[in-house]
């Protein structure tokens, strides 16, 4: 008997028209269905048709960016994905909540209710919240210091993994005859009294189908990493070469061991933004496209957002401007160092460098036909750079269903992909065990 | 051409196994379901068979009571009614979430997102946190005192309208061609400095169905009614006897011309605990069954927390020993002297007292034939004590079910009820108007 063999894990980075910024712009885009919810539905169904591991949106406590020229704000995440649940059964539904400007008694309990209604299928991507438009919408005039706020999510994450082991799986007696609901030296208080929180518990919601939400962590910065290796379960990652992803994922999982786990216990998911053609020409055809619908203006507001360093006016047939140094940057670092790097390597115009970002943010874009995306998924995949990949359409609905019908089957014919769901629940699905509850004492 | 005739609005109160403290216990009660979704989607589309206005469900930020002797714990208001909005047309979504630990923020936002998913259904029951265990959850060692939790409440409900105020209705112009998503003159900052909150805006969703979700109120101390005539467009309220209600019904509507708004603008729904039998006897030996299913601890620590009174160890046949005045209660006060002239006007012992309580906390209980039911509900409507009720159920799904089948259609019969749902938000079905934006000017 041999060992089931390794497979990849897919999850759906989904994006109201999509990821490319100028996706709302283009024919087969939707973004007057931003607000609709079976958009969303239909969405998530198609990536469930697939035999995907999971949808995940992202998140940010204030209007992004400038509505002027993208298709920005819609739903919360958190109502969307149970409105989603209920009209699916198989996917894994990953919510972005920040740590930053959130309650842990709040966030624990959502995840938990989320956990229920969709019989297992919760995940949480923590972030913590960086920029000034975030913290205006909470008192305060400036942002929360880099290694505060992850200091700030360590004690969250702990406070939180307290409430959830608040109940016992076993907690419910439900002794109608003898009058007893609950055993109540099952339940317990998370008694935490910590530097940010203080909280007395136990949860308001009995332990959830997974134990605790699939936990998620997307920032690649030194406190990320750290804080990736000893609470993350999946890492969604921005990776622009197969050396950087490589040297990140050796890097990441080479952190694991002094929190007493093994590299199986997280899963390394690069974002890809595949620009699908049934030729490489319409490939390269449909890319060239989005890029000529690009708003010059919002890409360069948006560079400087990623940057921290204000571009307006800046020339675009220019290169990219002296920057600051990465330790003073108080933002998404990982982002900026990203960024600035691959200006520097490919020797960038400021147009070209807007024109690079705008389908991916960063990410890596690739285009090419079904056979040519599969093979850079598998490169990636068997040479030590990813267990898996955050897949962001850059134009939706067609960028997912393309995907679906056309390179989840090419995936499959390799042996490098599930055919059937045989898990119920999004941790079975990842191949992740069910945590085992802190309070309960072993039996037998 | 006649006026409309004046028809009264009811909500579906939905709690666990059902209201009744014993409920969990009674054959026909599904305890073991309190964390299936199916279940409560279920009882939502029972209440919209039957025509009813909206569901409902109340919410703490702690445990309640005591798990141990009853179904308590389980899904999160806000992500169970997006999860319920999915499989349902047209019921009304009401979720309670408390101003005193929440952010404006996080709350205008998912009441929009709500609205958005449900296509205009959403309601919020805006309640203050009373109570020490709560505090305990959000780093605090004491609650926040009576009327400094209004003052933050209504400083909460500035910023909320404010925020679901910030995209015009018309601010998408989603000019594909131009390149203009939305037009930016149309969207306006909160810009808020107060007391409790800094918030700078605008939200990061556009402006929902129904502008603002329904505001509902459910405080009815002196306090809870001048928030209420200011800023709630239904009002749920425990009333004992006719008169307690016509009282309360005059007082409240009287309150609202300060604010500039009219008698209309407002409905009163008095909770009702119907115990529906086929004949009188029937409906009264229900409710006797359930008072025998009854855990008298359960009952003695409940009534302790309505009165923030320690009534562990008196005696179950004596009466209800002295207490303070309400003056200096600071947790829920209405329902603190609710309770105290409910005792002392029909002279119980507390034996007596709980089992009063266990059916409807505080809200008046009614055992009898649904033409019986359907008279109360008639005589309170026309004889100025009610514009609708609160439905709350002693046993579900058969307290709900029984309404539905046996209730609703005495009050069809009357011309009292409506016989299809005419409206498509929840707004348009309790009869109150669309906001408008402030920032939107008058045209024409």
């Amino acid at each position: 008997m041999s060992a089931p063999r390794r497979t990849l894990h897919l999850n759906a980075f989904l994006m109201n028209a999509g990821h490319h910024d100028a996706a709302w712009r283009h024919p087969a885009a939707s973004p007057e269905r931003v607000t609709d919810l079976r958009y969303f539905q239909e969405l998530a169904r198609t990536a469930e048709r697939g035999l995907l591991d999971s949808i995940f949106f992202a998140d940010g406590l204030a209007l992004w960016g400038k509505a002027r020229h993208n298709a920005l704000g819609g739903f919360e995440p958190l109502t969307l994905l149970s409105a989603i649940a209920a009209v699916t059964e198989h996917i894994g539904l990953i919510a972005t909540v920040s740590t930053t400007f959130n309650e842990p008694f709040h966030t624990a309990r959502k995840f938990a209710s989320l956990d229920h209604i969709s019989n297992g299928r919760a995940g949480w991507n923590i972030v913590t919240s960086g920029t000034l438009d975030e913290a205006r919408n909470f008192n305060r005039e400036e942002h929360l210091e880099h290694s505060l706020r992850y200091d700030r999510a360590r004690e969250f994450l702990d406070v939180a993994t307290k409430l959830w082991d608040s109940w016992e799986d076993d907690a419910i007696v439900l002794d109608k005859e003898g009058g007893v609901y609950a055993d109540t030296d099952k339940l317990h208080p998370a008694a935490h009294r910590g530097e940010y929180f203080g909280v007395a518990g136990p949860l308001n919601v009995p332990r959830s189908p997974q134990g605790h939400p699939l936990l998620v962590q997307a920032g690649s910065s030194e406190d990320g990493k750290e804080f990736a290796a000893r609470y993350a379960e999946a890492v969604f990652t921005a990776q622009q070469t197969l050396a950087d992803g490589q040297t990140f994922y050796k890097d990441l999982k080479s952190r694991l061991a002094r929190y007493g786990r093994t590299e199986d216990d997280l899963l390394v998911l690069p974002g890809i933004a595949p620009v699908i053609g049934s030729t490489e020409a319409e490939a390269k055809a449909l890319e060239r496209e989005l890029t000529e619908l690009q708003v010059p203006e919002y890409g360069l507001a948006q560079l400087s957002g990623m940057l921290g360093v204000d571009l307006t006016g800046a020339d675009l047939d220019g290169p990219l401007p002296a920057l600051p140094e990465e330790r003073d940057i108080n933002g998404n670092k990982s982002r900026f160092t990203l960024v600035a790097e691959l200006a520097r390597r490919d020797g960038l115009t400021l147009r070209e460098l807007i024109a690079r970002l705008g389908a991916g943010r960063g990410h890596r874009v690739y285009a090419g036909t079904p056979e040519q995306i599969a093979d850079q998924l598998e490169e990636w995949f068997t040479q030590g750079a990813a267990d898996g990949f955050n897949i962001m359409a850059p134009v939706l609905p067609t960028g997912l269903t393309d995907f679906v019908d056309h390179v989840v089957p090419v995936l499959q014919r390799r042996g490098l992909f599930r055919t059937e769901y045989t898990g119920s629940t999004l941790r079975e699905n990842y191949g992740l065990p069910r945590p085992a509850n802190r309070y309960t004492r072993p039996t037998g």
